[in-house]
């Protein structure tokens, strides 16, 4: 078992990655949490596989379990499944020293993070991320949310969790879709900042496991110095600006991982285009995303894109901030106005990359 | 004019109080954000008083204003209205940096703030209360919430706003039985902590803006101590365990100062029949109740509160914090279990006092 520390401004946690940590579950939850029940939270596909062993170690170790099931999908990130999470958490009468436990990926633990964070102003949380994407990513940090019809992520809190458990058996079961989509977040990790990981990626000489490790080790840096986006965490926003638009505009029936990676490659071959990183390196990027079977093309032309994108929560003060790629490895925050997007939009459609 | 700092851990603010305020919202709100946009939050009774001056004021400094206008009553405060509001700022394109202004009573500022505080994960916000109960407590602090069926405030967000501009003309357009509600909030105060508000209180011997100011000076001083409701700030919830039970059971026909008036004459009568409190000052809190107008008797038994009781969030680890007087200017946090509470409960109905 790897454990990694986070500590954030508001509270400080464990991220453990392991095989077989699922069974000892219960006990963890006890250990960081005043807990006396829960809700266990989860999507019909994983709630099949893993939901009964869940259960079973949190019973164990005393707690009273409420089981809360939802269809898989992006569509129960929406602002009517957080209202019937909460409705069922008053009605099991959870208090504030009770809990909730996300089991799955990305969607139920933005969607369980966000009604942990509201419910009686606030209640501890645990992430047991069962996809790649989650692992490396989205149960890190803190960021919940839920949807809106006019963007992605649009309603939300920084709400930490007591614990990320993430138990790699768990990876074994995903769809290959799935796996897929999860690489594109991998990948951009190495963009971001560790030449080292996209060789061993592009060699395909890294375990799942030193895969998850590395990501988080990288997350768990940048979330620490920056909890609330206010800086360096927006760069793990790179081909995230323009997947957002793209998995937006697809109605969601494009992974996440899959819309970051068309963004990513969209991102690269407009920052090779103006001239702020290299041909060869924006081609090494959308050449590896491709290795891993990802999607790196537009179906959608650039205007239907931009008027996704000027609904971007990063759109502060009239300036939204692009992540670009300078090199593999490096990345760089440009506040970038409206009137700015199209030009970027459109050099992310240039071919000659 | 008076101005009181409020300094909490997450943030620090100004509450201005006095006449004509009003027309310096939109100076105001630009100079303590960097909003270029924002929705204008108000009930229609309060729209059509003050609507025109607050959107004219905001407009005359250069702001974009999105007014949202919700029907009056406790009934607003609710998920499906969050949602709405959340829908309106979303197709109104508001940034980050733009803000949400609550232009009303305890309800629009309670539904404002939520959502705000998780609109984009958090924007900033101004209260602008109309209401003597609002200017006197719900606007001050940072409390937001919304109620499910289940319970009162059931779901919401700790998020401080960045201004309160109480004008204390627009009080005096307040129905008399908004008016005397707000005063039950105001005897709270003096019961808490302070023996000359409530002898000033019964002589009516004190003006509106020294009673605004009286009770915000003491709030600031709790909410700077306690943010988060761990330690001292619970001792603002004098009369609202029994008081939000006594709401709830009422299907929210009785205004929440006066059921706040109901519980905390009912904690009195218990707290002298239990022997904590003696009863001339019990029953000099319940007179002066009676003398502002408001009821101080639940129309429903005990067992009837008990229910509703059960889901107050203060109920962490199986023990809820009764806020017990002890004298006038004084109460103790009493940790009570579910399996006591029938006790106290009765107790409040004890007409010896």
């Amino acid at each position: 078992m790897t454990v990694i520390p986070i500590r954030t401004d508001s509270r400080s946690y464990e991220v453990r990655i392991g095989a077989g940590l699922l069974d000892t579950l219960g006990r963890a939850v006890c250990a960081c949490t005043r807990a006396a029940r829960c809700v266990l939270v989860s999507g019909e596909n994983v709630w099949r596989l893993y939901g009964e062993r869940a259960e079973q170690s949190l019973r164990g170790a005393g707690l009273e379990v409420f089981p809360v099931v939802f269809p898989p999908g992006e569509d129960t990130k929406s602002l009517a499944r957080y209202g019937e999470l909460l409705e069922c958490m008053a009605s099991c009468r959870l208090t504030r020293s009770d809990c909730a436990v996300a089991l799955g990926g990305g969607v139920t633990g933005d969607l369980t993070g966000f009604a942990a964070a509201t419910y009686q102003r606030g209640i501890d949380y645990i992430q047991v991320p069962t996809t790649l994407l989650a692992a490396v990513d989205s149960s890190v940090g803190g960021k919940t949310a839920v949807n809106l019809p006019e963007g992605k992520n649009q309603v939300g809190a920084f709400w930490q969790p007591e614990l990320v458990l993430c138990d790699t058996d768990t990876l074994r079961t995903l769809p290959e879709r799935e796996l897929r989509a999860g690489m594109a977040e991998v990948i951009k990790y190495a963009v971001l900042g560790d030449p080292e990981l996209f060789e061993k990626l592009r060699r395909r000489e890294i375990s799942e496991e030193e895969i998850i490790e590395t990501c988080v080790r990288m997350k768990a840096e940048i979330v620490g110095e920056d909890e609330t986006d206010q800086g360096k965490r927006r760069l793990l926003n790179l081909g995230h600006s323009f997947g957002h638009a793209v998995e937006n505009r697809s109605g969601y029936r494009l992974l996440h991982g899959e819309a970051v990676a068309i963004g990513m490659a969209m991102i690269c071959r407009a920052a090779a285009h103006l001239g702020c990183l290299s041909p060869e390196e924006a081609a090494a990027v959308v050449g590896l995303l491709q290795a891993y079977g990802l999607p790196t093309e537009s179906p959608w032309p650039p205007e239907e894109l931009e008027d996704a994108m000027l609904l971007d929560k990063k759109f502060a003060s009239g300036k939204l901030s692009l992540i670009v790629p300078e090199r593999i490895g490096a990345c760089r925050i440009v506040p970038t106005a409206a009137s700015e997007l199209k030009g970027w939009l459109e050099a992310g459609y240039e071919r000659s990359v």
